[in-house]
């Protein structure tokens, strides 16, 4: 931490700042510029925030050197963390497409968009049974009818499942069902919720926030591992800005910062990023290009007939399209799909 | 709703749009226009939502007429919902000035910066027991122990209680203890949370989220109305951009707008729309020059000892120039501090 | 400056920067933390900018400590600036309300407006002569002809006059018939425009880009103030956020930061801000509250006629509304409505 | 053109409406809904635009069908824009890569990067003789000077020069050395400039404002089609938003939806996009696989000594990197590095 004094302090005042320092168990090291009297903070000055130094009487500013987060970060763990789900392998040096529809919308939907993906290649299905929709008078999800559905899906096809928990009642019962865990922008601080999910034995997804910043996304996913569970998987799904033209502004950079910074495997969700079909090829090529490690793609046998988020959801043969070309990219850049 | 269909449609392809519009119990009106045809549909169209419409084969846009939420809308309520608190009436002619610290830090604060804040007009008591905190490290309030001083508080001064559930269980225990239950910037679309603060007794104060447009803003607020709860007030606390010299930007216009099309108290929280004390009271006194119903504000006896948020609390005597500068502007417009 | 070092630099890289920080003519103060190692440079370090040190190899980041204008800011010049145009004040204890039509649309048009403002108390005619239009299919002004009856307005109503200039040919024309001369959102960082602007002898109203940060705001007062034009007004308008209810987001708090970091007159457009008729007046009065210097305001006498910006124009009972609040809103404070 | 009406209007007020649709040339048709009544404009209704119809009294919302751009639609023009420089086609099947400095800093510089990127492949040379700079105290280029070391680049290495023009007096010294003139973000949306770069024989190529929609930048595209110059390159660089992790946010999905709306060739700079030269190879990738047309990439032989952009430009091993890894990727989705 460095701390920017005000203009024009009192010998005294800057003497009580050090003084402030040293309480904190640092060792302050002063440098009196022309203007500024600067102080650097030699310790871990993770002990007392940057707020705690704002708040201090005399401090203009105070700048973070060290990163917020610590299990989270690459320093505290060089090594990637490959997270395995029956086998599939998220991390490691597959690409790992997730493919199904937003919801689950009844047994025979379900069965059927699950052949559908399978035979294209996908290695895990996702479905909502659960569903956070902005308004109260949209369809909400089939709820633990439809994790029968999902879990039927998976043993008739062998893949494992990914879906969405809202709170930590669904947590419970979700976690039961589910091999991935997922949750949603909407409750990326939704911190009774994160810690929750640091508890359970099943892997989480968790999506980026609408307005969150990268750190605040590793920081939401510091809550869980920091409460046990270092199964995380982060998803970038775009991120709110002026653009109206897509529901989504997808942040592609943030997949090789965040491939630099952390050591968590990061997928993409080229559908809610977009918000329209047309765009999630190239999106999910883009994505593969620039070194996410999976992909999370709303696919549907009848979009037309999807009670959510059908005009973003592949047709199947466009899915199939989405999987040949991946393939070709992941290989241009000595990867495969999984 | 208004479909915008693709161009060049063969008649069976707009035929076959006319009959979904006719099952879903509506009447179609088409125009033909030189580029393009378009389908008004006649009815209540809130049946279907734009979803519906846009999976539609041939559909390219939907556009919706209505607002999406009911319940909170002038148009089902055109008197201003009036929030009575122990007295107090939030959203009636009067401006009430909640104030305290963020968080609950001890007995001795709590009772002492009551104390400050009712001295100088403030007629309810906020402070957080609960706190959501973006770093797991970060201190994350007394829970229980901070009701219990909440409480006392009240009752020694007489000042109801504003403090944040931040989970269903929460919700339990914060709603025996205060006055008005927050629900803060990050929950506003954790569903789950909003559907059971709607099923209990106690007033809600909802903080619009971070990258929430308005109309959003109103659909977390009718997720509360449509489960029963009617006494909803509105929190406008900044919105995340790309300025980075404040924490967020506060959505001045929200307030007039909100006033217009929502028949619920709309107060304003300067303190996190800033977080720089030295803004807050120009900001507050543009928000009731704005028609604000009211004003959520940090005040701390020694914000350099405070916990969190010190930084962007004001001192008891900037307090007091506050309430008393917002009395002069309230009765600029013809309306008084509560 | 303050340049934080890579992560496990030996010596002689350090000794590296060091040396040059001392080739700029800096003197370097070295601290070295457990984890990094932090240089102050002590001295004038506006020397070379951050993004020389950026570049400079072991330097992870550079933070600078002053504000990277000069004579825009306060510690340049603690007294307010005051612009004067023929006897009116701007940036003095009285709050200066312009206004006139977005376009002028012909003689009879601005004269009955002129009239109209003049009327109500407006002491400077606004009205476009030059038009900045997204589309090159819409009304871009009369040009000249404009001009000419403003100039014909002025002097019927005694009325200073400010309009717009968007290349410097046209900043020549203009600053022969304009008082104050306008230089519009979308040229804030068009530096070519902005050094001729700083070497005219009429006051420059600088509005603010719509997605400028205050610092870059500033930087493009500097523009023109170091090119000897010291009678800059600054005019906040709005910024674009994700918010699409208005047609931008006004940033009320850069009021206060600018009266705060600047000498330098701060206006506010609450037409462009807004978009929306009904939101001026609330949004006039709560830039007054927070400390606005003066007011940008659209009138028409018949928007339903205008030719641009009809949607967002007062009406004249409109008008007259707005200036017997922000009469009331202004004493509040302690100002008067010049 | 669809008119949304105000409720409860009266019949009169209706028929008024529909007499200002005829008066346009328009047909009315009209749609009485139970809430809305709303009217269809049948007929060519770019000739009003939207404001216009915003400001006719009783019309709460105008909504546009139809884009409003017409020479840069698809619509108008099916083929591809192929733009032609010296024999290098950029729109067509091969992607284009431009490369150099940022700015021109001196002969010795410029000639040894041009040998550099030709060398790597690259088919342009990039190098900036006027900079636009946010402050007035940094390098601001060599001027013409720079443009002569240009020249002299070109003539020695065969290839073409973009280089960039940021006032109309520029424009036309820049036009007689470069092959294809730049027209800078911050000037995206100087009219002026726009319109005289229509008038010149060379290609622009255009960057996208900070804060430019999708549509706003084709407009702006429009400017200079619609004065006659149909040589136009549309670069995405990245947008303003709440992330500062990076300089700016690459709109990564603007590719494809730019590619399917407008005719015009459509080019990336990674180099301003991310700001940070460790992002600049996977981003160039993600882009290329979206379908980008070519790539504007700073590269620097002494990144350190670099007087601008240094922190974001290549080195000559990363550039050859890039562009090898390019070349596999484009051979992917079936196309080649030019």
């Amino acid at each position: 931490m460095i701390l920017i004094l005000e203009r024009n302090l009192k010998e005294e005042e800057i003497q009580r700042i050090v003084e402030k320092v040293k309480e904190a168990g640092l060792t302050p090291h002063i440098s009196r510029g022309e203007e500024r009297t600067i102080i650097g903070l030699i310790g871990d000055s993770r002990a007392k925030d940057r707020e705690y130094w704002l708040n201090v009487k005399g401090v203009e500013e105070a700048i973070r050197i060290l990163k917020p987060f610590k299990l989270a970060s690459r320093e505290f763990k060089k090594k990637d963390t490959v997270v395995e789900v029956d086998g599939v392998e998220i991390g490691g040096k597959g690409v790992v497409v997730m493919a199904g529809p937003c919801s689950v919308e009844g047994r025979e939907q379900i069965l059927n968009i699950a052949r559908v993906v399978k035979d294209s290649g996908a290695k895990i299905l996702r479905g909502g049974a659960f569903k956070p929709r902005t308004s109260p008078y949209s369809f909400r999800g089939l709820g633990k009818e439809g994790l029968l559905y999902l879990r039927e899906a998976k043993e008739k096809f062998g893949l494992p499942i990914v879906t969405e928990a809202m709170s930590i009642e669904q947590l419970e019962l979700v976690s039961e069902y589910a091999d991935i865990v997922q949750i949603g922008a909407r409750n990326m601080q939704n911190f009774s919720l994160l810690e929750a999910a640091g508890k359970i034995k099943k892997p989480i997804l968790l999506k980026r926030g609408m307005s969150a910043k990268i750190e605040e996304f590793l920081l939401a996913a510091e809550y869980i591992l920091s409460n046990g569970n270092r199964d995380v998987i982060l998803c970038e799904r775009g991120i709110r800005t002026f653009e109206t033209y897509t529901r989504n502004t997808l942040d592609i950079s943030a997949i090789p910062i965040l491939k630099s910074i952390t050591h968590l495997p990061v997928v993409v969700d080229p559908s809610h990023a977009t918000g329209k079909r047309e765009l999630v090829i190239p999106v999910s090529l883009a994505s593969i290009a620039a070194g996410a490690d999976g992909l999370l793609v709303e696919v549907h046998h009848e979009p037309e007939k999807a009670l959510s988020d059908g005009f973003q959801s592949l047709y199947p043969h466009q899915f199939k399209e989405l999987m040949r070309k991946g393939k070709v990219i992941s290989e241009a850049i000595g990867r495969f799909i999984l």
